[in-house]
């Protein structure tokens, strides 16, 4: 058995960046810049008002000075004269600041009356005027290669004159789930049966990490069809087996896929949920064996798979450690290091988590009304409710 | 203007929850149920063990006890007699536990040969067997109405042997972004023009929130072109206009879409970024007109479309409160309630915010950096680095 902390770093090491695509920003929310993002556009162009109201030259728009009103900004149709002494320009928010004004009087602050303004607030050098590359300059990167691109993003990367940008090709995940007892939800079931049920929730989180989850299927429980997985998932990135990876004699993922090719790197994890834990190559594709109960198989994903997924993404983003305050007593742990089950709330907007008192690997139910695990370490002593305890959320 | 928790509240009112449709469980993460989930299976079905071992009698496998092996009982292959006294049961994981036996003696804990085994560990009733339904029955509910579905809810769904369910249908955001000085990310430029930005986050933003984003494209700042939302909006549950909301002789929107039908309930609430927010309706669909500066669109969108958009799904999570630490200090507030951008970061474990100095609503650069807003409320007092302040998470 080896310790979670090394587990996570020597599958690290089996993955490297992919190559990239380019793709329509439309398209490009969670997927990772693969190239530092150059603006191509300088925002705002020019001068631009940030209000409705006369552009004025401030020196000689003092209170009461009285200004003729020479023309129009509007957004997208620039004055195209100047602003000399005792003249002003009518401007409204985003429109050109006319060469010769320095100064925006909001139309709140001033009278108009036929081709002529009253200023009654003096106006004042630069107010309300957005100088030119306020937000970035053409040249300027505004995306660093390596981040994940969120919402703002997109808006960021459109401001900036860039409708496609280069990204890492999405990881193909191929899965498949091992074992006689499973079927389909709305299949008949066998005496003993029960339906296939992690991969689906395997499948969604693969696509929220910004993979390409490719099914494979549920395999029966003979070297035949667990070896069919070597020709099934040509192509992928990373092949992943659901169960089959512990001790007894009908765990036979090791066993069958030896003679396709399939070398191991380590197998059994001090942790709980997910013990049986396989890692190896089978060729030259990186293979993850996760545990067969639903609760270990997902925390073994979120654990072992996810960070696989963002390297290879090129995704540089540091995943921050979350603290939040146990609502009941924990007991001492054993020598494994253990994800336990837990409701997370906010109290006066500070986290508090409350760990479910059954902790069995088997109980989706439960896992699916948790919102985090409680991480606690190897021989972690008992914790009284109070206590600030190391989480990860879930959603 | 007016408050904006009377903005949300007024807003909420005007939107109820959509019908519903059935979707595959596979396609169904992100979706919020329409009415409870009630499982169709017992998982487990019958008492299964949760190790590799011997099924026993409890009372006949003492220390040293030498049973009769008569059988075996992998998953999905139940053995089909019964275990009487003296005997036991090879079993594995997710075997059927057989009538009479009431405990698993893990390998380990026995030593096997030929078609005998002998006890080292003795046996303890009820040891490594998962009783029928331990996590749930067919019959109960397991994922109230009104739940947006996880990832670990799909795959819950699945053991219960749902393989579709019933959510609500996807709420229709029709969005249309007004200004002569705009175009696409790549089209050549007029003088003073800037590329139409917001809508690439508002449309991610939309399918983020469980929306389905229709896309109307640029309009240019005419009676004609804002009227013609009316006809290209038909079907939208919800109309978004982006731009136009100010208060200038070009603000065209309510001006427009008058003659279409629009009533207003109100226009600008007391809030930076983003005072001048329209809401009414267009005919009967509620229309939403956010400001136009970029960081106003989309901070607005998150303040008022995202909670139109839960209340369309039948979404009934409340949205948690969370506070952070300031990391520098915060002048007094004004009037209105604040959403200053901010980057988040946690030092051992916690989190702390630390506004950006300059908060331009048009610096979209700084927006993309923010991982939070800071929430200032209307006369809020300065605010010492370290204080506790309320957060809006941004990802």
């Amino acid at each position: 058995m080896i310790a979670v902390s090394e587990a996570v770093e020597r599958i690290a090491a089996a993955f490297r960046t992919l190559p990239s695509e380019t793709v329509d920003i439309a398209n490009a929310t969670g997927r990772v810049l693969s190239v530092d993002a150059v603006a191509r556009a300088t925002q705002p162009p020019d001068g631009m008002s940030s209000m409705d109201g006369y552009a004025v030259r401030a020196a000689d728009a003092g209170k009461g000075a009285t200004l003729k009103v020479i023309g129009t900004s509007p957004a997208g149709h620039p004055y195209g004269g100047s602003v000399n002494a005792g003249e002003a320009v009518r401007i409204f928010t985003g429109g050109v600041v006319p060469e010769g004004a320095d100064s925006i009087v909001i139309q709140e602050d001033a009278t108009a009356a036929g081709s002529s303004v009253t200023i009654n607030v003096a106006a004042r050098k630069g107010r309300h005027i957005r100088v030119a590359g306020l937000d970035f300059k053409a040249g300027e990167i505004i995306v660093s290669r390596g981040h994940r691109l969120t919402a703002r993003d997109l808006s960021l990367l459109a401001a900036a004159d860039l409708a496609r940008v280069p990204v890492s090709r999405k990881p193909r995940v191929a899965f498949a789930a091992t074992g006689d007892e499973l079927s389909r939800p709305g299949e008949q079931r066998g005496p003993g049966g029960i339906v296939a049920s992690s991969g689906y929730g395997l499948s969604a989180l693969i696509g929220q990490w910004g993979g390409e989850p490719v099914d494979l299927g549920i395999l029966p429980d003979t070297m035949d069809a667990v070896a069919s997985i070597a020709a099934k998932a040509k192509g992928a990135d990373l092949i992943v087996t659901i169960g089959g990876a512990s001790v007894g004699d009908h765990d036979l993922v090791q066993k069958a896929l030896g003679p396709q090719g399939f070398t191991l790197d380590f197998w059994k994890i001090a942790m709980r949920p997910g013990k049986p834990l396989i890692f190896g190559r089978l060729g030259a594709t990186p293979l993850l064996g996760l545990p067969g109960n639903p609760v270990s198989t997902l925390v073994c994903a979120i654990l072992f798979l996810r960070p696989a997924i963002a390297t290879m993404l090129g995704d540089v983003a540091p995943r921050p450690v979350l603290n939040a305050t146990l609502a009941t007593d924990l007991a001492e742990n054993d020598t494994r290091q253990d994800y336990i089950r837990a409701r997370l709330s906010y109290r006066d907007g500070e986290p508090w988590v409350e760990p479910f008192s059954v902790q069995d690997s088997s109980m989706q139910s439960t896992f699916a009304r948790a919102d985090a695990l409680v991480v606690r370490a190897p021989h972690a002593p008992a914790a009284k409710a109070g206590t600030r305890v190391e989480i990860i959320p879930l959603d």
